[in-house]
């Protein structure tokens, strides 16, 4: 006799009566939809590891100067085509002081969340040259980039990088970018579901590959600061986070208000071009838009501005404060976000006392920090089975095959985990661990 | 000796620094770009009817809303996929109020503005039915909407409404939905740039052919209840204006809280989807997508929050309580609405007097209203022409060629036009027209 909390046939049920076809191969928003249904019906609350959202409450800087920027007026006026000047030079400022890259202002362009950045970015560096026409997923990745990609009709590619850490990086990369069709290659760092995060020496090579194949690289930082290794805590200080930044100048930067500084509802992400990529004119850009063609101001002006004309203009004045706070030493985000790694080491110590293993679990020979996500697999089961095994003892997440990974196991959010929780956890584990524990 | 403000070398010569080619021709942004500098230059005020801003201010009952949702924390959490319920029970409502048209609550889609409504609509129409892959545009219309089309590499085709109102417009869109590649057609109504208004008759006609073509229509509402002639001002009672959701069920209608409600900075439009169009399954979409393929679902997860993961929160409170507001007879924003028909009935004048003529001046034998816009031309010269001609005399405008338009003149936008600035106005124009009245 199992110790099941929510009975097969019921889980089944609720995913039907959602239109689920496959819960355990269910996307993010359905995972959470059933997650919801069976709180709801059954009054037992689920240990919700499925979406990633931010766990703590907004910074309050950011809504004191939101709210500032709405009583002086701004919601009457369309906001600048490449971002409010304040919020461009906080930005380029920020790079300098958490990154030591140096990124002007001009090339720092707001957008509807880093999601629309990376829809803009997808678009655009696949329109410079009709050869490039594919995007390269580094996977394990966000399943919401793929998506975007359905929109608009581009191919895309992808391997797991789980067997390609260190020098065996380059040559599966020089497989996908000799063939002549990449266009770009995007990442996340750390990583999304995985939290790898390639290193310096890595990103030293996709930078080098990038030069040598005209590829762009699209650098997803939406955790930014939050591996837990260092201290990435004083600004104009080392130690900074790893960066392709420092290795080629075709990259773009995606910086993301949303986990950073717990302001996902106001969406507000930016796309940080390296100067010298920002003032290239492509004559393709030019014919298409009919615009200078001069890659910043098309994917500023004839991009993302003409896709949605800009992103809340008080949310603008909101993110600027914050960063400006930040390099000022006056909001430490960084500290404030190690209460995700402390809930990551209690939460994965308590997998593994109970029978499961983290699946990614180092970075060419040095342990994984701890942080927003970790993924984790139980014996030999298969990632979808273990999400769907996990479901019915009320516990959410989403299978890493969903996320473009070839690994066995399952993604899990710590954000949503508080402390009187944990006991509720270690129960569930336990009586998963002892239900399982002879197959 | 002409009685030029700026003389033609210097708006030659700013056009050139900032990398304008054709200043005749010029994009609104760009003009706008001329128009700034000149002023910031010499230190002489220009007439600006060029960019199509809120001239009044934003309406508090939007920005209390939006500050207490940000007290209330909403800032750290991302939107509902498919919008705020209380912002889509409020739409809802709204349209029931103001338009007399029946839509439920979860058919109305919060987007980034109109603009992000409008972009995902052309995906989706032209996704449904390989065959049918081109856009249609009652013209004159606006260049963004065409622009965002490039993006997403979708066609289009259009026509100037002009010869072709009331009988004959059946004739003239017929000829195009018979071809069979057409998705979906778009109009604004009141339009922009020409302030004319398609009637009931003829939104009969467009709703029958849509029917018996199948194209979807996208009614672009972006100045709704902005048409003087009538009174739309008194809730849940009639004069409604007219709309094409009462002839047919394959329509979105796009509402704009950016001229409505004087809200542009914030970014908030909504998709509102007949209820038996939302809940139509494709099974294109579903292959593409991945999902359940029902047109709204898709359109609200797969497309919309797939690109940007929804539009600011806290604006989706303030747009709630506005369109509620409105509903209960607290804010009338129609009559707030009106100064922009006061200004734009002195303007004409101005504008009359001095041997201009309005272009548009009719909608099937009816005077046009007075509001946001209006087109008007001088003698025999061509749009481009009047447009930079204008700009020696301090008025900013863009030339209806820019806009589908086949007839020559500009588009006239009264937002900025305040008070003090007409004797400014008077003088200008009638200094043009002695240059200019023997040509």
């Amino acid at each position: 006799m199992g110790k099941e909390i929510f009975s097969k046939e019921m889980v089944a049920e609720c995913a039907a009566t959602l239109n689920i076809p496959d819960i355990a191969n269910a996307a993010i928003a359905d995972v959470l939809g059933v997650a919801v249904a069976l709180e709801s019906k059954t009054g037992i609350p689920f240990i919700r590891m499925d979406q990633g959202i931010p766990g703590l409450p907004a910074s309050i800087i950011g809504v004191e100067a939101e709210k500032q920027a709405l009583d002086a007026g701004v919601a009457n006026k369309y906001p600048p085509t490449a971002g409010l000047p304040a919020l461009k030079s906080a930005a380029s400022r920020f790079l300098k002081a958490y990154l030591d890259v140096d990124v002007s202002p001009r090339s720092c362009i707001p957008g509807v969340g880093s999601a629309s950045v990376s829809f803009a970015a997808f678009a655009i560096t696949t329109q410079l040259d009709s050869k490039k026409d594919t995007v390269l997923f580094i996977d394990p990745g966000f399943p919401v980039q793929k998506a975007q990609l359905n929109i608009l009709g581009i191919k895309h590619e992808s391997f797991d990088v789980y067997a390609y850490r260190g020098e065996a990086l380059r040559g599966r990369l020089e497989e996908y970018f000799s063939a002549g069709n990449i266009a770009s290659v995007i990442y996340s760092n750390p990583n999304n579901p995985a939290w790898i995060s390639l290193t310096e020496d890595e990103l030293r090579t996709v930078g080098e590959l990038a030069d040598k194949y005209g590829v762009i690289v699209l650098e997803d930082l939406a955790y930014f600061c939050m591996d837990s290794r260092s201290d990435f805590g004083t600004p104009f200080e080392a130690p900074y986070p790893p960066t392709v930044a420092r290795y080629t100048d075709n990259y773009i930067l995606m910086l993301s208000a949303s986990k950073m500084f717990s302001y996902a509802g106001q969406r507000l992400g930016l796309a940080c071009i390296s100067d010298s990529l920002a003032v290239k004119q492509y004559p393709s850009l030019a014919a298409r838009y009919s615009d200078s063609g001069i890659f910043a101001s098309t994917y500023a002006g004839s991009i993302l501005y003409t896709i949605s004309a800009g992103t809340a203009f008080s949310t603008q004045y909101a993110v600027a404060a914050m960063m400006d706070a930040a390099c000022d030493g006056k909001y430490d985000f960084v500290a404030d976000n190690r209460e995700y790694a402390r809930r990551a080491e209690r939460m994965k110590a308590a997998f593994v006392e109970n029978g499961f293993h983290i699946v990614y679990d180092e970075d060419c020979g040095r342990p994984i920090g701890d942080g927003f996500f970790f993924s984790i697999g139980y014996g030999k089961m298969s990632g979808a089975e273990l999400m769907k095994e996990l479901l019915y003892y009320g516990i959410s997440s989403i299978s890493l095959s969903t996320t473009g990974s070839s690994r066995e196991g399952v993604r899990a959010c710590v954000s949503k985990m508080t402390p009187e929780m944990f006991p509720l956890l270690e129960e569930r584990l336990k009586a998963f661990n002892s239900d399982h524990s002879g197959l």
